[in-house]
């Protein structure tokens, strides 16, 4: 039985379950979020789907100890109102969704929940890395959307160049899921022709369609308030990856030794998340990118870990 | 090809739009909206998709003359803040989608599309009306989703009493896609055993059923907002039964010679639209609900012409 | 996790494995057949189409030890050569298949499969019964795809007279998955409307009806010289009902208290197989019919389980 | 409205017919088969799986006249016991095959059917080639599966030895459906990697993959007597980069300007059939095996020329 569940049904959270329910892939649903009525609507909107569907999902909602046994959890909760618009600057979620993170991770690990952790809340780099720890799961077992989505733009950028079809074009976009990611292009092939080669011809600017790629999401945001169904499609791709074991190739945020942190890059995903991360050979220009992606990430989460140890040598005075 | 067109991309038309492209149904995919920004946001969303998933849509905006060609077209234009929310009156839209429809019937008229219309608009009865006579398509053509969904929420809330799956629940919510509906319970059977035995060993209200099967809507708008996945839901399998000329038995808002209305009722759904509606022998009782449901929507749609010949009068003295 | 296993990989078999890989139904596959070479083929014809589906199952052949955690089990065996074509007598597959049973319960026993299993192989009601009784496994976890098919064939026969979808009828066929079944009219019904008024209006002959839902297995056998398509579908379709729970109405060979017999009958599926089965109030013509096809089924038992006793003591005696 | 037709309901040509069934591909299907009984019989086996389906499909046979509106062809007719099963040489069917096609082509080209057509018949090129040049179909409107199913099973063969899902291997397989092609290496990626860099530090043997996704065709055939799953699901896959006009870039057997002759190559498959064919840059050696293929196919095709010359010329001569 694939038995999933969902942290968070704001439009990402709602839009995984419905495609996990119209599309007969998920069993068993757990809806959670700290709106009841919120969780409840879904539910019910989503039930009433079910005479109309030819497979069925039991749905349920707010019930943590149906963690227990589930095989996939999404964390999906965000504060949309708190981006910064106007920077298009995830980062400007992370004050909000730490507390998220540190109020949901113990609920989680009391559960003994021990499958495989997706997570799309944002900086999702960051969030991914501070929710793994909260919990104690493994490095292995939970990982982010992180570039999955951002490389799914990139493809469309290029198909749109190339008149062709996304899957046409393989290749990856690496490092944060933010600004300071970039698209690998001596990794990206077009109809099987590098791309590197193909801008020579077509006397292409690279560096715009990277910048098109890397701003999809804030052109979808500003037009509809938020962004829903790629990201979610994307997520529910990886957990189908982990239900059968696929060992599929996907660029997502999954734990650097090199780095020491979690960030965006090829992995092969199967039934224990992250099976292991793919090195390709970069250029020495994306190499000293992919660095300083990493930079970017270690710093503001060193300087959120920061914060964290003021607030707790804050509360241990007061005790005092 | 499968050639689809929505007009109107808010929660309703996004959603079908994403229900045709995640399962990939549709070939090529029309979105119409008046608020260009927001018909953008939703197609680079779903084109965003479209590296993770199997099959491929091609999709456009705002173009009307692309439905000269089209097969379905889905109108779900609406304003959900004009919704009275207090009372749970959709006849509170009615206002605003008249006006809706005034703008955009002319629009599709011109256009020559010759296909079936689809109608999620709310009042859905009166709307599916107006808009068949305004574009002059035929009876068979247009129609609404109607009392498809009521009868999906019936179902849902009778299964639950029952522990069992929704789809073992057969017959029709008859009616007004509104607050005169009802369940006609002597169509309906749970298990293939009538829902009118089984009340009298159970000890069931099928009172309370019914208006929980009414209020079903309201239940789910109050938790989030509005309602997208089971219209959507049902709005899509329409579709699917049109374009394979399935014949498949469904309640839509058809139009029933005998009431001079479109209304709530079983039809047989097939690549006319609308192929026939099918008289079940009611009781007594239902057919004088049904009656009452049809003179509830008769009279607020004359109510509306009335108000449409002021107008046109009123014009004519300005001019004068 | 989705696993599946299959016992016995020809027409039946195979295509339940193509539906379940194709439609990304399963997420594991065992496929065993004392036929190694066409287990394996048939792996690798199905390995050689990942590459062009979306999904991924892991798909490995003849080890009964991956049974121990499977979650459900087809067991389909067959030797289409054996049937009696003259008389389309499935009793006539029975000598043989009841040798494979003896072959395959105590293996399947053996590795402490606790899921449930889905019986195709004929005579189907005997089969089940006899498998379930060699295996230990309760009544609810074994039963057989029965009438399911052949109420399948009922809706489509009707659908044609109607001209309308076969989802469109309901109702049920009962009894034997043989000759002695019968279509149950007084269940039945087409878009709503029970067939028997239809047939006084129509002047339909439901007897030539039955007849030919009757023999439509023998329409295909004849043609194909198998049967494949349509029972895989219905067996599927049972699994998935299984794997979320659904408690979907579905009539299926299921262990009767009244009969002491497995027998084609109204039942709800969920997770434990058969939930309960379902008591419609039948005519007494139906009843009477009802009876006397569970007396054929009972009589062809045990005149197989007297052959079996005489085979037993006959060893006892030798080895005396 | 997606209409389908298959001419050949063998092991192909039914499995094509279920795929479109069973995933609600199809919305109309005509089967058509010189063996009546056969034709039928797998109308009636599809048919009666349709109660059980979500989706519909209408299902005719054996009218040519269907062909007029069709959207796609698939040609799938064959003998499979022509087979040289000794040698595994699909060019053993060509005797019979191209008999299939000198029939069917003047009926096809009757109806006036102006869709896409796709071959699975072997000698898939050179038939591919005849059946175009025999209806006066386009070049871009015909084309056959080709290497697009040995592509799969390379890519399949190599997953095996990295562990990880065919998908993840990207590239091709060049040249005839048969004997003379060859996996193109040096367009080979596993997981990203160029497989000709992993090949030295992983000390692979690229012939022997090579030869084994070449004859992966014969290990199905010799242990079930036919292929169906892996070619069908190619064929299916073909017809919906169709009918999206998905642009999706797939090695299939399409027409080499500069061979002057059907081949297996990497394509773009759209509205048109093969909207372009794609020219990589390959090694030397590739190329010299590319030439060598295109030049068997020639010189048999060729051979068959003379063949249907001389025919022509004793015709006459008997006339005369």
């Amino acid at each position: 039985m694939r038995k999933y569940a969902i942290i968070g049904v704001g439009h990402v959270g709602a839009t995984i379950a419905y495609t996990l329910v119209c599309k007969g892939i998920a069993d068993e649903l757990i809806l959670i979020d700290t709106n009841v009525g919120k969780a409840r609507a879904e539910q019910l909107d989503l039930q009433d789907a079910q005479a109309r569907l030819d497979s069925r999902t039991i749905i349920k909602i707010n019930d943590y100890s149906e963690l227990t046994d589930a095989d996939i959890l999404f964390i999906t909760s965000g504060n949309i109102h708190a981006l910064d618009h106007a920077s298009g600057n995830r980062w400007a979620e992370f004050e909000y969704t730490r507390k998220i993170v540190q109020d949901i991770a113990p609920k989680v690990k009391a559960t003994g929940f021990n499958g495989v952790v997706i997570d799309t809340m944002n900086p999702c780099d960051a969030i991914t890395h501070y929710f793994q720890r909260a919990t104690g799961l493994s490095r292995q077992q939970v990982f982010g959307t992180g570039t999955f989505l951002d490389t799914a733009r990139m493809q469309k950028v290029v198909a749109e160049v190339f008149d062709c079809d996304p899957k046409n074009v393989t290749g990856y976009v690496y490092g944060e899921h933010g600004e300071s990611q970039f698209s690998a292009w001596s990794t990206v092939q077009v109809n099987g022709i590098p791309i590197t080669e193909l801008a020579k011809t077509n006397d292409l600017d690279l560096d715009a369609l990277e910048a098109e790629a890397r701003h999809g999401g804030w052109a979808v945001h500003s037009g509809k308030g938020y962004t829903s169904f790629a990201i979610a499609t994307c997520a529910v791709k990886l957990s189908e990856a982990v239900f059968a074991n696929a060992r599929l190739a996907c660029p997502v945020s999954a734990y650097s030794d090199r780095f020491e942190t979690y960030i965006g890059q090829p992995a092969i995903i199967g039934k224990d998340g992250v099976e292991s991360v793919t090195t390709l050979a970069l250029t020495n220009d994306e190499e000293t990118k992919f660095q300083a992606s990493a930079n970017t990430i270690i710093e503001k989460f060193h300087a959120f870990d920061d914060v964290l140890a003021q607030q707790a040598n804050q509360q241990q005075e007061k005790r005092a």
